[in-house]
């Protein structure tokens, strides 16, 4: 059985990536979508719990997913839930080069291959970070979030 | 009449938008300035009001330019101001790549279209980012920037 | 009255250089489509009188749109129609090098500006290199390019 | 069983691809290489037939890996060979933006899905337009192409 | 006699960093290398002086390196330490974006020239941001940095 | 002594060439300009022996600078000259990809460095392929090149 990790911060989850689990769990037989605690990074907008809750709900119509939220290495995860590979989405070119650099750097610290899959056009403007700022000055983003996230970010910032 | 609207943090405003601002004024009927108060970014180097006095200093020669400090979203401003396109000015491929990404969220949000205007080379190399750097540590940026500038940066590093 | 000029081969015109058309319509007062000779490139697939016909049907439907065809520096086609822009579609990074040397080169030569407009994100994949090589090879691009185009695909290539 | 489909010219084959077909070999359960015949390329190096008998060499220690070569659209021989996944190797930023605009033109022509795998950073500056330049030049690409190749390569420029 | 200046924050010095050294004291008579305080970047990992003292221990093999550490403009620093020339090293498109607007901005500044050594594939992975995040969340990074540099790190963040 | 080798077609020589060799004649002791015949390309604008005149005249001024034209492998002359290090120009991130490729290649034939010199923005969109086509069409090309390129161009296209 392969199994593939998808890992992020998804702070929050959107149409992008829920696109890239769907194709995912077509191409293998599981996948694992991993929210990360990223110690570096500033205060994000929704807790790890509130991430994985969301998560789970905005997913919960796939049948080969399961959620799981970590704060440890992305290798680590991968070994833990048994995963071949990494898959993560890619829409630009800055992303490609970053994505490049942490496979690049997997493979060389435990032999965890990474694959990208492309997301649609029609998602490639999608980014977390523009939504949050976007959600926070009272903007429209139902079509770009799952149900579940427009919920929780309508509470965050009523419009 | 067309209206144009050029959104951005300004601090500081330099010649590279000095040069994207006279420009959009030969393209457009009227050019509206916006400066933005970013809620992600950490402390500006100068506040909304300073930004906005430097932006009517520096472009007082120009007739068919006016100036305004916005707290919301960009989609918002052009609706405001009448505006039926916002002008960026292009760079270097990182820049390009992200206002892409804004451009198509914007004509999403609210059907606004966005045109690019390629800075003349000379400009090519000045970014904000690098011109407050450069003013901390005492370095001479008189060249890059318009004389309203230079004077408030004078005041706050002095050399 | 601005007019602005949009040069390219067009070889064939597809739907992503039709939603420049149009976009540059709302924001110019005339748009001039110019079929360019290529005097370097290899053996196009259609000559420039059958681009220059089906530029007329694929666009018939725009008031202020008129179609050319030259063998002439860009810049000179600007001169000779009046125009006082040059509007380019970007839909990706490669693109925007290219253009952004062409930009610079013709505001050196003839003080002509250029103006970039995004493509949207539905026709960012469409290039008419690749048009050629799928239609070529019996594939159906009748998603991607006008009807007047496609009938000229279908004689040419018949599937 | 999932099968996914390598296409490419291989004019000539080289071990940037090797890596591609022996990682593609750990994730799904057949693959497929298909050398493709270019009808808008110059001239090729290698004709399809040596083409193909140089992948069937180089590739013999793979069990679940078969060879074809084809003269169609890529997402015909997906079809045909059953595939439901394009497989390609991702180098650098300029392949990937043509690749993207292949993916996302095979997927709206036929539904078939690509991901993309990075080559290791020891192959990731080998290109075969690079190599077929240095051995006619009489450059020894020993280190860069299989034996399969290598061979050939000395033929075609005796050293 | 050519003294080069390699400046950066080397937060933390890796490998990569090693070579372009190593490739620059072949190139030029001797190699200034400058750890920079930078002002405006969130809190180091390693203190200046911490930073300072790796450097040493990493570079005590070369004969024609010696270290400062700064807290002014690199081009003051290249001017006191009478460096004609600044290296610096190339991994990626991103870097290389970056990094040419700080060498046109260091010619325009103080006329001082820019040359740019790219790193060996095997270590164009290898930046100091992922370093620091996997060093922090347990990872082992001994491939990546030199020994001087390895043990702080496990000191800083026991395994 | 440190000698440094420019290679390139020069299909025209132009300033943006000509800023590379002046820059490089002030970090190493001496600069050999090769003229490469390019097997690959179409029929070049400038037979060899042309090109290799025209370099003659636009870099008489230079003390430190010879003139070779080859028809064999860049590393091949490097040798052959005893250049230690292959010194390129770079305008934008396209070329900075395909340079990249081709210095780690000749890294890895015959161990020779490569280090890249930026062009000043004043020179950064011209491109010889550019001013063929320009000049082709009777466009004025005078900025863009020396006067001994200028004479032979105004020759083979009058104006």
């Amino acid at each position: 059985m392969k199994v593939a990790l998808f890992p992020g911060s998804f702070d929050p989850f959107h149409n992008g990536h829920l696109e890239v689990v769907e194709r995912a769990g077509k191409l293998f037989d599981q996948v694992v979508v991993a929210a990360l605690r990223n110690p570096q990074k500033a205060e994000p907008l929704f807790s790890l719990a509130e991430r994985e809750e969301m998560l789970k709900e905005a997913l919960a119509h796939l049948e080969n997913v399961r959620i799981v939220s970590v704060a440890t290495l992305v290798v680590n995860v991968a070994q833990e839930v048994g995963a071949s590979v990494i898959v993560k989405g890619l829409r630009a070119v800055s992303d490609f080069e970053n994505e490049l650099q942490m496979a690049q750097m997997n493979r060389q610290l435990a032999g965890v291959e990474t694959v990208f899959i492309p997301t649609s056009s029609d998602s490639s403007f999608i980014a977390s970070r523009l939504l949050r700022e976007v959600a926070r000055l009272g903007g429209d983003v139902s079509a770009f979030v799952p149900k579940a996230v427009l919920e929780r970010l309508d509470q965050r910032f009523p419009r």
